[in-house]
């Protein structure tokens, strides 16, 4: 393995594992109104569509990174869905 | 060009801009608050990473997903440094 792989390897963890923090703010502080619902709707369609590919392509690092994010991304609209609605009662 | 081309093509076209509807609220709104600096920081070093990687392997789809990815959340980053002061003076 060469030190370059190292590289692709942390730049796949780090992303993987990217919206993780974010899941755990949410959950903590029960606020999610400065988040963008589309922002959370874009990257889930186009992780699953990547996943989709991964399968595809029978390429087990797209399968398992993607499914990966994909899983906190949609811990992330569950989240968003709950907490936005008994944030803002004034917005509904 | 297979069908399942155009999956891949629609998978990268969502990811890679998958953060820019959070930018234009970010920018609107001028509130951060909920947003996860971590996440971001945890985001922009995987991408910068990736980009790296595409480049030491000349992949061309790899370097231009992640540069525009990477702009986006270093415009991120910026809005919220900039805005997460402003809207928590309480914080400081």
């Amino acid at each position: 393995m060469e030190a370059w792989d190292l590289v692709g390897i942390a730049a796949g963890s780090l992303t993987m594992f990217g919206f993780y923090p974010q899941i755990i703010k949410m959950y903590r502080t029960k606020l999610v109104g400065d988040l963008s619902l589309p922002m959370l709707l874009q990257y889930t369609t186009g992780i699953f569509l990547w996943l989709l590919y991964g399968i595809y392509l029978n390429n087990t690092i797209l399968i398992v990174s993607n499914a990966v994010s994909l899983a906190s991304f949609l811990c992330g609209i569950a989240l968003y869905l709950k907490y936005n609605n008994k944030s803002r009662p004034a917005d509904r």
